[in-house]
């Protein structure tokens, strides 16, 4: 049994950590750096440890100091949160070369879907769609226009050694393919020294939808509904929500079972994401896997009753899983809107500053999961997230009309935050409805913009 | 449609009514006293209108003040809350002769289990166990000893117009009968003028377990689980909790059919709630009907989903339930625990002041129904509760772990509060273990607010 966690990340998440060990009656250590000596999780952790200045280099991505710190205060476990060296395999090695329980997979479980071509293949022997494409390079016309067939139309065509868009081109129908792939070559070849690309089928309009699942080191799988996360900006997600509203039963519960599939093949331990791109059609492909728990996992708490940071920690303690999947009722339906210091008028340009008025609003079906209180000074240093509104209805329009009063009533002041962007956002008509996908709020994104700052004015 | 709700109360349930307006999309008006011109519900309500000066019976006591406000701001319906009007008769009765909806049962289900012997009548007719007693006056000693004998010792002999403890007496077997007879008639004459008296069985550390139902104007009743609310101090409910702990499947479907029973006996429509008396033995009886919403309504919104102001506001617009009973799931544990301004150490002192620094805990499972906000003075006029911290939990240990994390986190400076005093009544071993009746908290107040002190001074 882990008897001291050291929590090795700040901000919300480093705050949900260490209420999951207060409730089970675990020591918390909070490592912090020089720039979150007054924050929240330092406040609140049994104890603290100051691990380097605010460089995220010289703290809370440095693994040694890490593990410095937990042998330092005798904790027993490291608890990695998101982000930082949440999917690093090198850390979580040497967190268990320590002695220390790592709480989370093994690591080479991180390493396999850190390496996306490498997940790619884990996947398709699983008997996961994985979205269609050509194996390797695409090295003559005879081998694109039978792959292309077998494809099918729209599809990319990609450099294998690309990023950025380049080497990248969309190709609608057979009658541009040709010219595609030599422009795509030549730039690739231009970009990168090297000209191999491939082909994959484009997915118009996906929906992100993704599937929680907790797997024990006693063969036990839960997956635990799944999460859309398709309101993005810059491929970061801004609202997330479960159930999805746009599966039927049959589509949910083959996306459970390629998730449980997914899982079991590779006979993970821990808590981890399989992120899938649902098509307008109802088809699912797996996008990638993550190692670890993610921002918007209250909502999956929400839906099912389960905390799942309490169920890391017992699963990293040796614990069997104590439901079984048939046991796991998935009940009415959650939203959370992301908070950020930042100014979404100014291109969501971050803001810090000092906390001024702070109400969270209360009341049946809210919570809140932040790291701020009254007169505390933001820093500017880390990533702009102040925290989570979750909500909770028996169905999506209550929840829906749950989350409007809780921004409402929500005030924040002392810096710049989108409050009144998302507001704005759960208002629009594609949110409302349903149906949106991944593009759905950066091509909304200057209408929002405009009709928040017309409102504000006319306020 | 109810369209805008005049909210004729004040404090956390007048901010929890004008949540529930808001997410219905209905305008609230709060009708406050000139103490509460900076009150959250003030603040948060659409419109707002003042009754009256501080004093309760020109301002939350005074119905034409409040009819008047309703019509002069336009609203169509009242919200009485819990306590000042909710259950008073006269003014549903004049609401309605208004023309406006009063969001509570009609006047005369108010009037009917307002005269608890009345009450009494109409349960025993609709089958509802009632405390066994005798019908009328015991004026001979044949009727003493043949009454005695049916209702069983331990018994009570009780003043018809007692009150205060005077003409009452506790008798433990046949032999002290005649004697407690005969004394308590005396004292009965002498200090009621009045010698009457009626046998009650007496329930030996009975616990307060009540059922909550809804009720709409199309024949359907709903019951919603129960509350334990035995932790109590001078008849005031401190902590409750859903379900009771103490229940076997078969007692808690027995309360549910006679709750059930009893609503449809007198054509129940609305929210309302069943009180019983539950015995050692799993014997249970009716006590009495509460005709509003109760303070502890949300133990009950945190186990079934349900919200339960919401749905008083349907039913008063006519709407039928949108459940049926066996849709209605009874989900894990919930418990509340009642925040109030006192001092614990000076006998529980009404505490008022301003609130300096105020951190209400977030996280999984935790809901803050309260009406302050930092620098927000208390007036020190109206009851001492600040509001009610409620935690759900998968199982009864987890939902005591998390309060008891909540308890922790939570500071509310600048008055006294009874959050110390809260934290040490959950760790008690009765609460804990689930063994506690009505008598508990009174029995063991000395040591709990002894290990306090002693803690506090230690700290």
């Amino acid at each position: 049994m882990i008897k001291k966690i050291l929590i090795a990340n700040r901000g919300e998440i480093a705050v949900r950590i260490i209420r999951a060990c207060r409730e089970l009656g675990i020591q918390s250590v909070a490592a912090y750096s020089e720039a979150d000596r007054e924050s929240l999780h330092v406040l609140l952790a049994d104890e603290d440890f100051c691990i380097g200045p605010a460089s995220a280099r010289l703290s809370y991505l440095n693994a040694n100091a890490l593990i410095q710190a937990a042998k330092a205060t005798g904790a027993d476990a490291i608890h990695p949160g998101y982000g930082f060296l949440s999917e690093n395999a090198e850390f979580a090695h040497a967190c268990r070369a320590a002695g220390l329980s790592f709480i989370g997979p093994e690591a080479a479980h991180i390493r396999m879907m850190g390496d996306k071509a490498k997940a790619r293949e884990v996947m398709q022997k699983a008997g996961v769609p994985v979205v269609p494409g050509t194996e390797g390079a695409v090295e003559d016309l005879e081998t694109l226009r039978a792959e292309a067939e077998r494809i099918g139309y729209p599809l990319m065509v990609k450099a294998a050694s690309g990023g950025g868009g380049r080497g990248m081109r969309v190709v609608e129908s057979p009658d541009t393919l040709e010219n595609a792939w030599q422009t795509a070559r030549s730039e690739a070849k231009a970009a990168f020294g090297d000209d191999r690309v491939y082909l994959e089928r484009r997915i118009v309009k996906p929906r992100h939808v993704e599937v929680q699942i907790l797997a024990d080191g006693h063969s036990n799988i839960l997956t635990l509904g799944e999460r859309d996360c398709s309101l993005q900006r810059r491929n970061q997600k801004v609202v997330e929500e479960s159930p999805c509203p746009a599966l039927t039963e049959a589509q949910r519960q083959g996306l459970y079972k390629a998730a449980a599939d997914a899982a079991r093949a590779v006979q993970y331990i821990g808590a981890g994401t399989i992120e899938f791109l649902l098509d307008s059609t109802g088809e699912f492909y797996f996008m990638e896997m993550n190692t670890r728990i993610q921002v918007e996992h209250p909502v999956t708490e929400m839906v099912t009753g389960i905390d799942l940071i309490q169920a890391q920690i017992r699963i990293a303690g040796g614990e069997a899983l104590s439901l079984k999947q048939d046991e796991v009722r998935l009940n009415g339906h959650a939203i959370e809107c992301r908070i950020n210091a930042e100014d979404p008028a100014q291109n969501f340009r971050p803001a810090a500053g000092t906390v001024e008025a702070l109400h969270l609003a209360g009341g049946f079906g809210v919570r809140n999961d932040f790291f701020i209180y009254q007169d505390y000074k933001v820093p500017h240093c880390y990533d702009s997230m102040l925290g989570k509104i979750i909500v909770w209805g028996e169905t999506r329009s209550e929840a829906l009309n749950r989350m409007k009063r809780v921004l409402d009533e929500t005030i924040i002041s002392g810096m710049k935050t989108n409050l009144e962007f998302q507001k704005h956002l759960i208002e629009l008509e594609d949110f409302q409805s349903g149906d949106f996908h991944t593009g759905t709020l950066e091509a909304r994104l200057d209408e929002l913009i405009l009709t928040m700052n017309q409102n504000s004015k006319g306020a």
